[in-house]
């Protein structure tokens, strides 16, 4: 009964088997290995464009790096107020913009809206260089609260960005399962809505450790080698992530897994829905449930070996107040995530509803 | 008619004369001379108790060198939305901690409250190190909108903050004239407070150019002799500020320099009090007027060589929204505002309001 | 014939088995596991002491982050000419400590030495905060011209390091190989030495990517977790590095490892020993090589596909200057280094001397 | 008997008067005033070209803000051993520049020469992103050890480094007195010769604390106003250091300043000539002496009211020893330096010497 997190899994047998099989032999090291030069080139037929590729460990580093190419120290990024860049990273992203700012305009939101973008400017100051200039926007997708970004939404994000000389960055640490959701193209939510950097995880989606920061506007790359060496981010034995990517690119893997991920999602949501006292707070668009339950029945799951997280307040929708036996907690599902863990974990809630175990 | 901001005078003739005293024969440098020594002293009898003071040629540098000694790079620093360390001083909070966070709490309010901190508190995740710990909190009286903090709100902020384990930072810019409308000691808003360090301004209240970081807790001083010289504030020929803090000091100058400025405000609120479309956003507790008034009456005060800016709406209370032929503007009163520039300035508003030339 | 680095092979099979089976079932992220606690409890026994022991993915970051819990952004830390931190690691350390600094003191020779330090502390200013405090010193061992320090040698250094308050450091990328050529304990040339913290590298020695930052002093290792997180470098699914160095560690499989990739150099060594030509210009302790020979051969082997890398003029000893036709080169061996690697790299050079291919 | 530095002395009379007429009515802050402008036409006449001017308090935030503008954080600045930068600046160079990295190149010589930068260039690495690339070269004028570059000596030096795309910086802390020395024209020994961007110190030469970043090249001084603000250093009543400056420049007040200290210094060489036990370790070329003498005498001096520093022993020329009862010191004269004190000061050296009091 494994809701914690995606990352609470290893990696996916496909993932696993290519990693084993990129073990033999020499190669050169820091990526000027085949691995990774097959994995840049199946991510350009992932995304169908050309691509500047570097691959890290994790997706602070990717989402970190990622923002340092596109603002000055002396500069301010948005995001959404419960961005993984903004409450979960500790101060990474000031630690390798030198310095840079960032700032949430979306409080209460399951996505960021150009309403916030344009609320935002409407107050802030305007003197540089004593009010720092607001340089690039970092988008989630899929979003904090588990909402997935239309094409048409990003679209609107990025071209007020552009207008506003702002990049944009979109934190992709669960990029697999939103085009899952969307049924689209990866290009679709990409560089054709006008996204200019992406953090691609597959970490969380079956891969190891394995994130790709990927450039659509190769301009904005330019120092991006500089930056990987110098925070140490650049893995000596490159083919660790090369043949991980290979693996989770080959056969449209990763959206079966993704895909298995949100229809686990899918259906522990319909399973919750007769239970009254369980009030899911955001619709479930991929494979995060944010929901209201009692603190006994959290407390009753917890003992029974369940898994999963009380969540900030700060998630919650505008104007939700918890009641004092109340808690807010996230469940999320994976590519691992079996019928019988969500059989067995609906089990144990309807036991206590129904048999008054409180 | 210059309310543009009280940074547009020189020094007071009796600061000036100290500086000129103080430029005669040889002293030691870098701060080790009898002006500094004099100013040390002279502060402690000011504040009535021990004290660590260092000197700097300006606010942002006195703000950020205090904070940078309370705070890790992993660390959070509460404040006002619309702080000066926030709004008007670039990323230097950033640069001086080493990339640490500042994050603003009380957004559309006069004064930070204990509610404000709560309710951070209340909503923000705490998983360390993935969230980065809150460890200090910065107040600045004379406050953002004009505000003074009374030394029951501060003791009440202190000990909130206290109990958290934040140190709390002072931004004292506007410290005199705070002082004078409180008609209270330094002390008083200070370490009785609970207050553990403060950046001193003299510079908008009389000096040419004297901010000293008066730390009342002397264990967060120790690194700051290192920091205020790798940041390139340790002035070789220190007498600089040294004389201007015992020419500012003397006989209670300060107060009687914030006396006038703060005299000079309430004349100009009393003045405008009768022009119905000119409205007073804050009260004006000391040197500063927070107004909105018609954007063509502003135009032709700005036309007719009056100074005075137009202030970001961040700066406005809650729900007060402007319509499309008003504007925001702050005036700023001085040591050195005379009574004809109020009359003068108000004769204006008068003759467009009568002759109707709109 | 592979002499490039020892970073160009992928993990030990008993290395890779561990991390195969380790991909297996759910475990808690962020080096909350199993894998983790184990190896923990196994360097314990490496070392024959308690420890705080980290886990990240690159040499690098190792090194930065240990360097960075020792010195203060205004202090210095010194280091070989040739030290990796210094030549390889672009501005890390510098990065990681906030902008700290990094003082080379061992110009041409094999080793830091004690009379290298007395040197240069005999010729430094000392006016804090003017001059910054020289607060740490890091080691290579195996160091970077391929010398090993003796346990007497590095308590001579640590000793000395200590009276003027600095931390040491030991950058132990080739760890494996100095204990492996020195028949000693890892304990005799760590603590037992006087090392406060160590980089300890498996990547070199059979990992895959796996480092370990070994606090032998807990109260330096206090803000680590900070400083490992907002650098990006607390990997999600931690077993990764877990389960890589369990598998290094038993039944000393990184012994007979370094033994192996030691013994290799020295037959290289032996082979090569009668070609007048080829020089010979540190003596070979380890696992490395460093060679002046003639270019034309060095052409030859490479068009031949050997793999080794010309090497920096700073690697050269006090005194030798090489002639227009000469080239100083690197040789590695490593722990898949086979016989037939050497004797056929061998033959080729023996055919170019005998055949006067030149 | 000063001789300690040329910053224990105040302000010049003329640069007092300025600042005292300076001070009076209302002027915009932040540099946007009459007097900066006054200033900055004055320096392009100085220089007899157009500039960017931005004016500091100190002569390490001139430096560090120069530098900070022409080097990336993963790039190096090469500079002389003994340059004020990486001996007396604290680590601000790292700091300024986001943990970029300064290398000396020039021990034990009296200036940089290009065959230093051939010797840097042959021996390092140069296999970027892990080797920094070397971005930057400083340069004092007059330099560290009291000697002063030609103009000839100075294009060569720009133009070897404009040849390896590096910018060059002039640490001009004592411009004046090189000026003086050389009797040649500003222009001469700076754009003329290829220098970039100077540190124009006044505070050393006649002003209470007023330095000039004075950028050849327009395009390198893009960031400045933002790095100047975000480190604190852009003073809000800005008239404090156009005034010093308009007084500094106007009809050649500045070089009357430094010829009188330049002539102090040669009268001092003069009168020191007849102790054969006081030996000038460098050729006296403008307002300071390097001096070793016994230490017995140094002490006597002390004793007696004479204000100077021993030296660091990185300050000699190569090959020179101190026996045990000989110290290095440095002697400085400035625009105060009265023949009395000259005059008093060898006479104790004369009574030290014939009445035999050791």
């Amino acid at each position: 009964m494994q809701f914690g997190s995606d990352n609470q899994t290893g990696a996916s047998l496909q993932v696993l088997e290519k990693l084993v099989q990129a073990n033999n032999g020499f190669t050169h090291g820091y990526g000027d290995d085949e691995w990774c030069q097959q994995a840049e080139k199946d991510l350009e037929i992932f995304f169908g464009c050309p691509l500047k590729v570097y691959f890290v460990a994790t997706g602070t580093a990717a989402n970190s790096l990622a923002i340092s190419c596109i603002m000055d120290p002396w500069e301010i990024i948005l995001c959404h107020h419960q961005a993984h860049i903004y409450q979960d990273e500790s101060t990474a992203p000031e630690f390798f913009t030198g310095g840079g700012r960032i700032t949430p305009v979306s409080r209460n939101a399951g996505k960021i809206t150009v309403g916030h973008l344009e609320n935002y400017f409407r107050h802030m100051g305007n003197e540089p260089p004593h009010t720092p200039r607001t340089a690039a926007l970092s988008i989630t997708q899929t979003s904090e609260a588990g909402q997935v970004y239309t094409p048409r939404e990003l679209a609107g994000l990025c071209s007020f960005s552009h207008d506003h000389e702002m990049d944009v960055h979109m934190d992709g640490a669960r990029f697999a399962t939103a085009v899952a959701s969307l049924d689209c193209s990866p290009a679709d939510i990409t560089w054709k809505s006008g996204v200019d950097v992406l953090s691609l995880g597959a970490t969380k989606c079956g891969a190891l450790a394995a994130e790709a920061v990927v450039f659509f506007k190769p301009e904005i790359a330019e120092t991006f080698v500089h930056r990987r060496k110098r925070s140490g981010h650049l893995v000596s034995k490159g083919r660790l992530f090369g043949a991980q990517f290979v693996g989770w690119l080959k056969n449209d893997h990763w959206l079966e897994l993704a895909r298995h991920a949100n229809g686990q999602a899918r259906r522990l949501v319909e399973k919750l829905a007769r239970f009254s006292a369980i009030t899911l707070q955001w619709p479930c668009a991929a494979n995060e449930l944010f929901l209201t339950m009692p603190a006994k029945l959290s407390t009753l799951l917890h003992d029974k070996g369940a898994e999963f997280y009380e969540w900030p307040h700060h998630g919650l929708p505008a104007g939700v107040e918890l009641s004092e036996d109340e808690v807010f907690v996230r469940l999320v599902t994976s590519f691992v995530t079996s019928d019988e863990h969500i059989d067995q974990f609906c089990e144990l809630i309807n036991e206590f509803f129904t048999t008054g175990v409180k």
